[in-house]
């Protein structure tokens, strides 16, 4: 065979080897990263094509697309959301991962996105609880056990400073589950038999349930003042946690309007309700908590900056490392007009 | 490490093994499968999700993803479109595509497509021939001999049956290295001087430049009664290769409209000049040549649905063959809940 020149490849960062860069580094330093690398994107919030995502349903789930682009990095993001696969023993959301060169339209990274989705989401919604949640909140309540609770609370606890944390899932397996992962991580660990339980003494209260309906795993009376509420499984039409209620007495803190308002808890409310957006706050436009009593919200869905955030820190990260591998994914021919005396010479 | 379970990979076709792939199938009769696979994809066209494409434009070029789905299976490609690359030694286009499995949103093939590209571009044009070039067309001008002139010299020799190939490129550089490329494949190939001569005596005409401006490649009186019109390189807004007065004068079949309209050498004319979209003549529900002084002209801008048609034909093509390598691209615990432990595991 002929040598693709070094352009026609990739580096390619497996699900192995995002595992491996993560322990290298330490999960809590990849967080903290990623949540620095979001914080300085949302800071250049003007510099980026905002396209909200490109979603194809089907009667069991959604497979989308998030592009953007700064300009100088295009990035892109492929992920499912398919709440039945559990059941069947499949992963609710898998995704992957592109950067390319906006100057040549090459692609200079394609990486696995399901472990770094699951990083950046908890990167996300501590980096919004840092500009939003009470002042030495120490306690927070993690309300569904799954996939991402684990990730959540280790980023509370790397960015927030969090030492204890209230489980609570409708499947106590799953809070079993999580309690045990959570054994060596330095947190105080609670599992609870009820909702209400959990929120007990909690300065934070994380939602992450995930099934495709509307619920109401928070209800009005569950809210003290003060708290901040990080939700994070209303993230598509008609999925959403929290009661009504609850929206009216919070100031809600947003990602991106115009995707929130189709896909977030807000889209219970009137399509004028007031939001404040997250990059306001982070610029110091907009403070974000005003007072003791006051309740935060922050309504997440997952905004395509953040994965191209996550993307380039990854791609910094393996740089001078073993942690990725060359894909031979572009005809780079010698002479570039020349595809078809590529494919003749390598009979 | 631990082993990732089998639905963590998915099948990867590099640009190598495509290569090997083609050759051990024949290129010819690669073309004619992907042709077919098209013609089979349009002639169940209202099954389809169809999408404009995506796109990021940027001062020097585009990169676009193409999203389709026919409910059982989703597609989607990258590709960017860079005229200024070749200059620097790149490919104007490279791209690469995804599969996957609408019930569980896990993808089932990533493939390069930069190659894969050129071969559903030249069948695309050669399927669109056989139903509207005069019968018993003998002779082609390939006007524009880049990258992908020879592919499409091939795909109509083998589609369409034609013997006899006059090519014209500015640059006469270019006319060498294609008929240099052509030299072994049984076709007649004669370099011509001028693209005036290129037309004389053929009863297709094929364009295909690269400029990202509107150009004159065809003017109205090198337009003889009777020739069919095989315009690739009018493929994006600004992009234009013929005078409209060819337009007026000619039959006009399109992909989908409501993207050629922004796209093709029909951006030139009234938003509402009637076209004929080729699924309708491949279903027999409209007649494609219906006169031998008739002028057919295939507006080709390339569409979706021709991505997933050349991608399902590879997804079949690689089954029992080793053109392919498993990529471990999907985190797949074997809790699916337990995402964090498949992490703490691999410590």
């Amino acid at each position: 065979m002929l040598t693709p020149s070094k352009l026609a490849y990739v580096p390619f960062v497996s699900v192995h080897n995002m595992m491996r860069l993560i322990h290298a580094n330490g999960l809590s330093s990849m967080l903290i990263r990623i949540a620095d690398t979001i914080e300085e994107d949302f800071l250049r919030w003007d510099e980026f094509d905002k396209t909200p995502r490109v979603a194809s349903h089907s009667d069991v789930g959604v497979i989308e697309l998030m592009p953007t682009s700064d300009g100088e990095l295009y990035g892109f993001k492929y992920v499912n959301g398919h709440p039945k696969n559990t059941a069947e023993g499949l992963q609710t959301v898998t995704a992957f991962g592109l950067l390319a060169d906006v100057q040549s339209g090459y692609p200079v990274l394609l990486s696995e996105m399901t472990m770094l989705t699951a990083l950046r989401t908890a990167a996300m919604s501590a980096l919004a609880a840092k500009h939003l949640a009470p002042k030495g909140a120490t306690t927070m309540a993690m309300i569904g056990n799954g996939a991402q609770s684990e990730f959540q609370c280790r980023a509370f606890q790397a960015i927030c400073g969090i030492t204890h944390v209230r489980l609570y899932d409708i499947d106590p397996a799953a809070t079993k589950k999580c309690a045990a992962n959570l054994e060596n991580s330095g947190l105080h660990v609670t599992a609870c038999a009820t909702s209400e339980d959990a929120v007990a003494g909690a300065q934070i209260i994380t939602t992450c349930t995930a099934d495709k309906q509307n619920a109401t795993v928070l209800t009005d009376n569950m809210i003290g003042a003060g708290v901040h509420i990080n939700a994070i499984g209303g993230d598509c039409p008609g999925k959403t946690e929290l009661h009504s209620d609850i929206l009216y007495r919070s100031d809600i803190f947003v990602e991106y309007p115009p995707q929130t308002r189709i896909e977030g808890e807000i889209q219970a409310l009137d399509a004028h309700h007031p939001v404040i957006e997250l990059h306001d706050v982070f610029a110091g436009r907009h403070v974000g908590r005003i007072a003791d009593k006051q309740i935060t919200l922050f309504d997440s869905v997952g905004f395509a900056i953040e994965d191209f955030s996550a993307l380039r820190c990854i791609k910094d990260a393996i740089q001078g490392t073993p942690f990725f591998e060359p894909l031979d994914m572009l005809a780079d021919p010698d002479d570039p007009r020349d595809l078809y005396g590529m494919l003749n010479r390598a009979k």
